[in-house]
C-alpha cells in the first residue's frame, strides 16, 4: 500500500510555503562532537518563525485550500497556536486561538503579539478544544490540527527536504515526537531511502512508542517536563499509519536526560532550547539512542519557546 | 606600505586553528529580512566555543610559538579570559586568568569551569592587568593580549575567511568593535577586495571612532551597556594602523539600539545575545548604518555570553 504522503507531495508543499518560511541552517559537525565518534548534523529549526517547525504545516494547510471568511481556528496554548497565529497574520487571515486557563502567560502573550484573537477558557486542553470545535461548527472557520492532518504533515516533511539537501548521506536522524506530525512528515520524505528515522519521546509521554507496541493508536497518560510541547495523549490514525511503516523505532528519554541536553545546549553551544526541542539531543547524550561507530547522525533541534528566566533556573 | 597582516597570514592561521575551532554557520537570508530590502548574511559566530569569536585568536597565539612551562596568562573577567581558558585547556596548557573584583560571578564561573586558575583581585581592570603583568615577569608565562597582537588579529581574521566562502559577493559587513582585534582581522582579510567593512561601536564606548577622527590612538571614556565586551579605552597602535587603512568607517549606536537588537534577536529569532554581540545588528535596525537599496549586507553576531536571567529582564 502506498504511503499517504509522498516525496512529490512534500516537494509541492515546499513550493507553496517557501516564500513564507525560513530555510533554517544545517550545521554539519565533525566526528567527536557531542560525545559521538561520527559526524553529527544539527538542523537548527528552532530558528524558524515563531520558534518551532510548526509554521511549515500551518502555512501549507492555509495555502492548500480556500480559507473561509471566518478565518482559521486552533486549540493550543503552545507552539501550534503560535504557529497558526503567525501564519494567519502573514497571510492576512483572521485567527482565533482557544487556550485553556493553565496556559503559561508568556506563551499566551506570544500568540497575542502574533496578532491572533485569544479565547481563554476551561481548565484543560479538552475544554479549549471543545470551545474551538463549537466555534468552527458555528462560523465555518477552518480548523488546523496540530498533527493528525495530511496538509500539516506535508508541511512538516519539508524539514527533511531541506536537511537532505544540506547534509546528504546521513545514516540516521533523531526527531522528537509529540503528536507525531513532524516525524511522520520527515519519515515520509526519507521512506525507502535507507535512512533510519528514529523518534524520541519522554518516558512519561510516549504516545507513539505505546501505539507502535500496541499495533494501533492508544491513549497514554502524560507526565513530563516536555509535556507543553510533546504532551500528546494519542498520535491519531494518520500519524500511526505513516510511522508504523517509516519510523525505525522510538527511543525513550528521561526528564533528567532532557534537562541535561538543555544544559549542554546552553552551556557549550549558547542555544536556548525548550525541553521538547532538546529531547532528540538528549537521546544521543544519554545513550537512549546508541549510534554505531562512525554513524552519520542527524539531530533535529526543533523548538526554542522557553521562558529564559525558567531556563536560567535549571542551569 | 603593506598591511601588517596579509590574507596568506590569515590562511596560515586557519590551518593552525581549524582542528580546534567550530566552523560556525553562515545564514544567508532573502531580501526583506530584518527591515532591509537586500539580502542579509548572518554569521552565527556566537555558536563558537566559549560563546564568542575569541578562541580563534587565543588558539592561533598558542599554536604560533613555543609555550613556556609556566603556561599562559591573561587579564580579563570576560570573553577573552573565557577564550584563553578554553584554548589552554584543550591544548593541555596551564592557564591563569586575572580578574578584577567587579567581574560578574557568572563569567568568573565560566572561566573556572573551563579549567583555568583564577586570581581575583583589585577594584578595576587595571589592577588585574598589573597583577597579570607581574606574574608574567616573575614566571615567564605567555601573556595573550585581547586585541593588540598580531597573532590574535590573525586568528580573528579567520571569521572573514569562512564568511567569504559561505557568502561570496557581499557588499558590506557590519562588525562590532571593542578593542578592534576582530574588525582589524576581518578587514585585513577583505582589504582591497571592494568589500566595505564597517565598524559598530556604542556611542559611549567609541575607541576606534575617536582614534580614526584624531588620526592616532586616543583614550576614551567608557559608559555603555556593552562595556563588558566592547569597553576598551584604547585600540592600541596595531589595530589603529590596520583599521585606518581597511575599515570604511565606524557607525555609532545608542545603548537603546543595542537593547532593541537584543530584543529582536530573542523575540523573532530565538537567539540569545549579549549586548556587544547584538551591536552590529543594532546598527542595521536603528539605521545607524543605512545600506543602499539592494545592498548585500553581512551582520556578524559575535557573542552570546549573557546571563539568561538578565536577558529575560530586558525583554
Amino acid at each position: 500500500m502506498p504511503l499517504p504522503i509522498s516525496r512529490a507531495d512534500i516537494r509541492a508543499a515546499y513550493e507553496r510555503i517557501r516564500p513564507h518560511i525560513r530555510r533554517t541552517p544545517v550545521w554539519n559537525l565533525p566526528p567527536g562532537t557531542l560525545g559521538h565518534d561520527g559526524p553529527v548534523s544539527l538542523k537548527l529549526e528552532f530558528l524558524q518563525h515563531a520558534g518551532t517547525f510548526k509554521p511549515r504545516g500551518a502555512f501549507n494547510t492555509l495555502l492548500s485550500q480556500p480559507v473561509p471568511k471566518a478565518g482559521v481556528a486552533a486549540a493550543s496554548g503552545g507552539n501550534h497556536g503560535a504557529a497558526v497565529a503567525y501564519a494567519a497574520k502573514q497571510l492576512g487571515i483572521p485567527a482565533r486561538i482557544f487556550v485553556p486557563e493553565i496556559s503559561s502567560p508568556a506563551k499566551v502573550e506570544i500568540i497575542r503579539r502574533l496578532g491572533a484573537e485569544i479565547v481563554i477558557g476551561g481548565q484543560r486542553y479538552a475544554d479549549a478544544l471543545g470551545a474551538c470545535n463549537q466555534h468552527v461548527s458555528e462560523t465555518g472557520a477552518l480548523s488546523i490540527h496540530a498533527y493528525d492532518s495530511v496538509t500539516t504533515i506535508q508541511g512538516q516533511g519539508t524539514v527533511g527536504l531541506e536537511w537532505e539537501e544540506d547534509a546528504p548521506g546521513l545514516d540516521t536522524v533523531l526527531v522528537a515526537v509529540g503528536g507525531g506530525g513532524l516525524i511522520s512528515g520527515i519519515a515520509s520524505w526519507w521512506a525507502g531511502r535507507g535512512i533510519k528515522v528514529v523518534g524520541v519521546e519522554p518516558e512519561g509521554s510516549r504516545a507513539l512508542h505505546a501505539s507502535l507496541e500496541a499495533g494501533r493508536p492508544v491513549d497514554v497518560t502524560v507526565e513530563s517536563i516536555a509535556a507543553d510541547s510533546l504532551g500528546a495523549r494519542n498520535t491519531g490514525e494518520l500519524v500511526f499509519a505513516i510511522a508504523r511503516e517509516t519510523v525505525d523505532h522510538v527511543a525513550l528519554v528521561t526528564d533528567a536526560a532532557i534537562r541535561e541536553a538543555q544544559r549542554t545546549l546552553w552551556r557549550d553551544w549558547r542555544i536556548a532550547s525548550e525541553p521538547g526541542g532538546a529531547a532528540a539531543l538528549g537521546a544521543l547524550l544519554s545513550k537512549a539512542y546508541r549510534p554505531k561507530p562512525g554513524e552519520r547522525v542527524g539531530v533535529l533541534l526543533c523548538g526554542a519557546n522557553v521562558e529564559l528566566s525558567k531556563l536560567a533556573e535549571i542551569l
